[in-house]
């Protein structure tokens, strides 16, 4: 994204010609500067493989790696100046070395290419995100540790098409999320593990004829191993892609939570409380509390997928190795990687900070007969009814309740036995909504004995 | 997009806790300042109406229009302060305006809020786009007529499923590209009308109970008129997703275009010579040189489309009026628009410099027998064979051709005449691929003359 | 889709070798015979244009005319026997005609080829989808007037963050959609006109040497003109992609009416009732009413839009003219038709279904003291404050009856000018959800007197 | 996709009214039927648990999973007839085997319900396509080794930006894609794994009060484990997702080989002959040979990306737990799975088919002065000269090439020395395309030597 104030600003430039629109079109410096370090330690890497194996001299190898070392401190330190006509990092970085180090510089580029070295650091610096993601990822299902285990027990309604179908727990609601962001913490971990191959000894495609010693610089640069095949480890971006598609799933996770707090925040619910640090408020109307940081992060699978979709675009039916089009990974990436984080950092905020409102959700629960499946089951299981007559009775115990203005456990038992005299006192043990949740003890069951084995699971897990 | 140098300062910033985080997502200086300009228009056209119906003072409103000029000078001068404390371009502009006028810069908040007021903002800049848009497609079709022109009867070998189909014009192949431009102009200027209403007056979601004159405001901008329903007005986004449909489809083309130029680039095609200016060389292999502003343009179809994937899933199932979700919208049709507009340039400058090789082109035509179905055409119409006689006669002549090892036009009559005693000499009128495309004379065909007058069609048009 | 029971069959089909992958994934006529119509239609057009410009036989033309309405007739009847073999619809239909007509059927494809003559085939096609998306829109737009005609003057919440902002009126809020819906139905037209050109004639892609009248054919087949550029006319393929952008714009409005649907459903806001025809029950839960038909409306912006990344991506990077992959094109755009045509009439079903609790939702709009703008505003207007001093005073008296219990409208105006003495009786004018709707008559604005403008305008429009 | 034969049908079925329409929209049974297998083999371990838990009568359970046995053998026997009444193929299952077994057949819901049945079925239907995409892939790596191991020493060009950049083998082209296929590879049993836990005994959402052991059903269906979350388990289709996810990555990869092979069968290139099988051709142009299966291949990537995209859609903003819109899954991943597999095969058959046209090939390798870079790291190894110079000099030794209008090979030493005096007769080693690639002996590099190690390595871990 351009940082110029009016569109006016892309005609001036482009009257100036061809090449300013080249320049324009081509340069990638105003965006790869965020591989800096990355890059840098590659080659710091590099060059000492290529002192251990003879290929340049061990003294030019310290100059050329403590050169690097300045010049990552220069840029991190914010000194460094950017030049768009060096077109990308590793070209300033280079200019940069041999005004420090000499023309030794020039040594630092044997036995490779611009082509391994930008996928090196493009894939460095990606598995830096995958460690980021994992860390937002862990503190968000801890946040949702702690609200399941605070209100294990707490009674709300369960819903199918936003209807109250049946009462499940809180603890219960929170850990579907915990399952959730596991599953995409288990998919961040396989995708790191399976693009932690080095591209770099790789060359421009063929590989070198320099003796290196790849699983050396591989194992400097914390891989599990080099790449197998030279044209597949330029022109492969994968990584980026299953970065992207993970991405996407666990912000598809965050958008289906975000729409419950944005739901369950509006008058008409008033389920959950949010925090004012994560809403706005109205000046003159005190009751007025938007959810902004859920809409934001509800909006955020749009941009995270859109970045899929558009490097998917880019790789659709590319010959290989490489093409010019690859230059359009990086801004994709970056964009969605800045913008999960950020997401999973707000969505877990604002867990921590929220307070469910739990007469609210216990009435919710309570209301439309939402134990009548447990009162049909109940008569399957003591009665040996059929399930169709189970549905018949209870169907009758409801419009008898509708009829008398009551909830079902408000039924006298003969009101219960006009309708079917095997019914005993036991019924009530079902009925309502707390009976009902602590009877759902089937593995995986909302049941708050079964939800705190849960809690305890994923404590010892993320501990 | 951040202009952060590494990963880690999220951590840092995020450590500084909720607050943090809640700034990041929520501010939106750091992209819609690009907006100042439009919202400083905006702003003054209101102040303007309010006091044109009495309902704020003149010199207030003179005053107020006074210092958002001051403060847009600020702006384009670079010396504006922006504050992200103050999260938005409305409030940044606001606030400054405060401080030159006083007080009476609150009056301009009257009968306004900021949902229609982002609106307008978001309106005027994406209509200045379609504009640039508009402008982009008129000069690469001119240069796209300049090639046609030129190369109106250069024979070229007109391709299906990237094999040699029929002889084609160069000018006819520049002129199928004007074409589908064209269609990209249509579609400008529909969208361009549609979108052309204004928001402004809209207020939060209901209208106001000021006396406002929405038509004044709306001409004063140069918009046809008031949007007609005010919920409708602050929640609809169909203006940017229109724009990136349109660009989307645009892009399209210009990957196609941009196909074509990589593959005639290549040492196998040979067809043109793209400038240097658009090209990236070899210090040691001076023939190779790489196509690299093609593959950039090809590639842009996927960061313009994903944008508009982005909010398209951002918009969809988003209750009325405004949500906060609706901030994402900005910054892809910002990215989309900056790419499309540099695309466009791009593709422009390639066209106006490639040559095209004309002996290579015209051998290419003339390979693999490619007037075949011309002289089974010939054959039909000539001599009334039904078609599946005439593709038998012409396969027989073609292998015959084959034997001899010479192209169609080489065989004598007498070859001709033993395989079908009907052909005449006239046969040799449409053999050979300046015969063929010569008589391909139906409208909308190859022929140099349909061509020329397409050309001069289409001079006359964008004239 | 296919229709195989389990996939174990491909592993059968695909063990019968090369021969029967190839059918499988080269074959169309498992779809395109959905164009058998479209197929005769362009067929016949063509042969009386060939007759009329003495190519070919009158005699010859008019048994080909009467031969393809047989072979109509029998495909309408179901009688029509479609062979893989023969590949696509086109094909089957030339070898049924030559089975009805004999040699002569081979006259028809004389100046022609398959490329111009699908595209004709599906551009005909895509036409009427235009036409019966019009017809969708026109019927949902009645619906939609004829509830907003009902409640112009029903009060209820408008919402900003799905949080109550200010009143407005229920027809107010019904006409938002009109206006949603009638920019679709500009795209439709639009887009309509635009593709509207007639490829047949284009051949191959060269145009042809026969002295055939394109423009004949075009007028014959509703067409404006025919195409300018016969390499243009076969590699086209953007009317499907505007016809799938105006669709998922579409959709888009229609998971967001949808969603709002689903809410309003809820047993926590009850501000509407579906019919059962559009929902399902609950055999033992009389109030549950699940909205089935809302939910697939909002889940349809899924596959429309999925259809449209489809095609898009089929078309990146392809050179001129035809390639194969575009085969690719029908399935998507067949799908999605169908699916926003259905989407449509199920909306416009529920719309004129449904039933608002008006109740409900005049009690929603009154809470939240959602007048307290209309308060300021009037502060503002009235007695000249400042906006930040109204504010001021609006919380003060909002504060004021938070602490007595009662809304603005129940302060007496002691409590009102115990807080600022300028206020007088005349304030309890725009207080309440009655007043606060009636007075936002700036154009475009809630009150009942807009609103019933606008549904007299658009009656008049669409009469 | 219907199998309507023209869109007039639709106005027809509609004009029946709503209850058409709600039919239409609301049934599954004309797509979710392809999961009848998985549906009675999820029912018969269900049946067998009840009884093996006490719930049902054994004999009860004995007659329920005979019963289905019928029912399945009637559909793979084509004998089933489907109900669309009856919606879902749920539902016609059971009603079957209701008139197979009477009442009994209403004890098999006991304990499950809708939700968790249908997310148990089609995870069932998913794994297997996960299998079959395992199988796909092995044995298209299988055809890849094959032409790899012929082709170890064939010298090609290898590519950048679609430019001769250094020689390269034929069997490391090969080996390229093997290795992207092996990481589709590693992705399906990744992704296969993580899903592999069973939702049965979720029941709608919160679990069941019944005496079940979903471990049981577990493992007799082939799961690792049940469903940890009753909400989570009939919510998710994050296994969809994924499969999707890696659908979509293989096919980008499928997508960029078909596109070699097309460019690759073009006149211009003749570096490969795909066979008859995979080609069509022409009547008359016997040189013409359309690369049809490339092309479909190259093409579904939309389709199957599509799909991703359209669930991914579906699903963003759901809440929790089931909501109708997820009936949207199955027909994406239907589709997109046949349209996979098929794509696979095809491929595979191509790759089998293929012939290298070597001559071709090595030709194309050697020109553009292909080795320059050989030369230059010749001079940076052996004569230790600084990169910057090594450059300088091979430059000035092509240029005397192209003057002598002859290769790098054939200049002279006395050619070389007089560019540079320390050059001896030990340069030619590295001249030539063969050892060109001879010398690239860096691990991945391709070196014959190299790519034969990795076939070996490949065919092992296949074996």
């Amino acid at each position: 994204m351009s940082d110029k104030t009016s569109n006016q600003m892309w005609g001036g430039r482009f009257a100036a010609g061809p090449d300013a629109i080249m320049e324009a079109i081509n340069a990638s410096i105003g965006f790869d500067k965020r591989m800096a370090k990355q890059d840098i330690t590659g080659s710091r890497a590099h060059a000492a493989m290529l002192a251990a194996q003879g290929i340049i001299d061990p003294k030019d190898a310290e100059a050329i790696r403590e050169g690097l070392l300045t010049v990552l401190s220069e840029i991190e330190g914010g000194s460094f100046e950017y030049s768009t006509a060096l077109e990308d990092i590793h070209m300033n970085v280079e200019a940069r070395l041999r005004e420090i180090v000499g023309p030794t510089a020039g040594r630092l580029h044997t036995a490779r290419s611009r082509n391994d070295q930008v996928a090196t650091d493009f894939k460095l610096w990606v598995r830096d995100q995958f460690d980021a993601f994992e860390g937002g990822l862990l503190a968000l299902m801890k946040a949702l540790l702690g609200q399941a285990e605070a209100g294990a027990d707490w009674v709300m309604p369960g819903f199918t098409h936003l209807q109250t179908a049946q009462p499940v727990t809180w603890g219960h609601h929170m850990m579907a999320y915990v399952e959730m962001f596991a599953r995409d913490l288990s998919r961040v971990r396989d995708a790191r593990k399976r693009m932690n191959e080095c591209p770099l000894g790789s060359a421009a495609l063929a590989g070198t004829g320099f003796d290196i010693d790849r699983h050396m610089t591989a194992a400097e640069l914390g891989f599990d191993r080099p790449t197998a095949n030279s044209l597949d480890a330029v022109s492969d971006r994968d990584f980026g892609l299953e970065f992207l598609s993970a991405a996407s799933i666990c912000a598809m996770h965050l958008s289906r939570m975000a729409e419950e707090l944005v739901i369950w925040s509006s008058a008409q619910f008033r389920f959950v409380t949010l925090s004012d640090r994560f809403s706005t408020g109205s000046s003159i109307m005190p009751q007025k509390k938007n959810p902004d940081a859920a809409e934001l992060i509800r909006a955020k699978i749009g941009r995270i997928f859109g970045a899929n979709v558009a490097l998917m675009m880019v790789m659709k039916g590319l010959p290989l190795a490489y093409s010019k089009d690859m230059q359009e990974d990086k801004e994709q990436v970056f964009d969605a990687a800045d913008n999960l984080m950020l997401a999973l950092a707000a969505m877990e905020g604002m867990v921590k900070d929220m307070s469910a409102n739990r007469p609210q959700l216990e009435a919710a629960a309570a209301s439309g007969f939402s134990t009548a499946t447990d009162l049909a089951d109940w008569l399957v299981r003591e009665l040996n009814l059929p399930f169709r007559d189970a549905h018949h009775v209870t169907g009758a115990l409801v419009a008898k309740a509708e009829a008398k203005g009551c909830d079902l456990p408000e039924l006298t038992l003969e009101d219960m036995t006009s309708v079917h005299d095997g019914i005993t006192e036991a019924v009530y043990g079902v009925l309502g909504v707390h009976n009902s949740v602590a009877s759902r003890l089937s593995y995986g069951g909302t049941a708050p004995t079964r939800v705190r084995e849960q809690v305890a699971r994923w404590k010892e897990v993320l501990a």
